[in-house]
């Protein structure tokens, strides 16, 4: 039997440990997992494309079969053909999260009928935790050691230095 | 790497179009796929457990991995860690289903915090498909053709003649 | 062209200002409404089959074009075909009573496409009236009279006195 | 009886086949129907208001009762009130839609009290079609013939020779 | 100015540590909170009243000005005028429970306007920890210590000695 | 024992007589109640800083133990702290505020673990009523006289003279 290809993406700004949790539990469920951090050229986001890169691959340096990519302008679907994916990989924090992702699998399964989307449930404990969240709780000085992966703290340190 | 095993329980009261598509999709992500037909010796339902039996092998029987198998007065989390598996399968309609599954989800993990659970969307055609709903139909004396795998129409007739 | 006919069905168990107020906004929009009290012939409720229409058709008699029906055991897709329906209406009070009416209303378009489903949403001020609550407060031996019609007091003190 | 005119508004940015079903169903139960495009003169949208205009019409023309129109910057109670409106017509897709639409009827109702809204539940398949989810799959060059009328195909390439 | 007196109701069958945690934090909203276990003489639970007194009255003995009462066949809005309470104490675990609280207080607000009701959201820790739910890990002889006050442990050892 | 205090912040742009509902069910709860204009010193609103104060005030000087505050850029659980707070009041319209509260309420217990946050849910009558909706109904040139309170009607006046 071919290998099982899973695809993760995001935005990643920055990543959460409740990322980190969803990808160490996703990557057992197949032989390998792409961690795809997708971006626009024209709006970076808070924090750099290699700022990102290096924060998600330090953090998932740990995670044996997983492997880190990045990709611009590019619809999921076109991608996942590309590297051959047999399934997207989305976390559902809750029922907003579920009509969201509901609709983005309705067209994923139009567009590329034979790339299945399988979803994990957020643990409660990081049922809350989400990007915008944490850049809010930067913007506002708090302490956000408790939500990200260390990582991020040290990307945070050099930016400020910037 | 050892196999990956999946298992998708239900009552299969009986079993449906939707059970079927979603255990076709979910045998694709999993070297092995067990379909447990859960019950409860005190309340049979409205099916027997050897006609939802006879019904479940013969819809599933073109589904190469998947092996069925019947479970009486168990939790699904001792079941699974007796048959070695590496994540339950459910299927997800509607945010109602998200509230009830994250709670399932949510004591599976706390008590076999090692086997994952993963979530396939229903598709929109059988997104109001269910059990419940097709044994009402039956009542009524309503065609259920649309609705359930030839199986059970077949059973139904047999049914009729007790 | 021919006459447009609404079918507001229920258990009405009993009537209250909520229906009232969704019959009379729903006859301006038919040439006729039935509105049909659906019962089954097993379990009759907490106020009787008589009583229910008694109760019904006095809170009714000013809206014109509304003419009372019973019917039991039957499907109201099956009443709706005999009476020549082209549209049911119901009430919705909140996304949970949605979940409810998109699947009934998916199987009515299944089994009966040609005749649609309308829906009003209950003013505020009644969205929290229901049948179930009344009958509650009535156990509990509150005052009802703001949330159901003059009708079913007097149906309650006549059935106080049997 | 006076003729019972409905309104169904939309900016239409395109019209989706989800909208042609909702307007072919809901031109049953009028005998009027007007389709009013809205739209902001200051922000035209994607397509151009003629350009919507067409499109719209050429895929509504075999629907006899149904006269489409144009308004910018004018709440939809008062063209509702100019054209002696009956009931405006609105789409209902998921229990997200549902907060919103009774949010917009609540100060329909307290506008302009004697007219009604009635809800279409859209069918499963074009549950998640919108006209915003059309745009994204235009920018990313996707194919969308299975989701609008033949006139936004066309419609496109004339855009495109722009 | 007079006391401020809080009630939170429940059927404690048996009380969670999701229910201790609300009233603690309750508890500092009020100079004195009731606990109000409230139940039906005909069906009276997994565990007896007796029991159920003695785990709720164990488990808050800690919290100062907390009082445990009983309350049979009562309606709550009359338990809290009798003693003479400001406000009702609600714990708020999701969506679901929302539209069941809203639909409870807009009648507790009927009955009993001058009694308000506030509430708390439960822990995400306690999101999922149900007196169901525990009642079934019960059944299926699970270890249930980690949702649970000590005093339920013990008054379990001894109802399997009955 | 020391005064409770509660802190019920918004932007109120306008204030509307939805919040003066729950302001003056909350001022019964606490000894004093801080009601806090929050803004951004960027971008300021509707309605002037100095003319929501204005509003504010006029609408609660009814109700004795509150006192209006205001604050700019700053965390509300920061000005919680530096006030002495020893809950947050929160109104809850519907399932979709819960969502966006429970976010809320999980950061200020981790932030401010010792400051609670009670919720009230809003009044029927004023579920529908929003400041954003107020706003687009005075851009429309619409009464708002029914939603607001006076001093919303009079600031109105004025700033039509600027």
């Amino acid at each position: 039997m071919s290998d099982r290809i899973g695809l993760f993406t995001g935005s990643f700004d920055p990543i959460t440990k409740g990322h980190v949790d969803l990808i160490e539990r996703a990557s057992r469920l197949f032989d390998r997992l792409y961690v795809g951090i997708f971006y626009n050229r024209e709006k970076e986001g808070f924090f750099t494309i290699a700022s990102k890169e290096r924060m998600v691959k330090a953090a998932l340096q740990h995670v044996e079969n997983v492997q880190v990519i990045t990709s611009h302008d590019e619809l999921a679907v076109d991608a996942a053909r590309r590297l051959g994916v047999t399934a997207f990989v989305r976390g559902l924090r809750n029922a907003g999260d579920l009509d969201y992702e509901a609709n983005m699998n309705f067209f994923n399964q139009e567009l590329a009928g034979e790339i299945e989307t399988v979803f994990l449930l957020s643990k409660p404990s990081y049922q809350y935790v989400s990007s915008s969240r944490i850049r809010e709780l930067i913007a506002f000085q708090q302490d956000i050691a408790a939500y990200v992966p260390q990582s991020v703290i040290k990307e945070l340190e050099t930016k400020d230095e910037e």
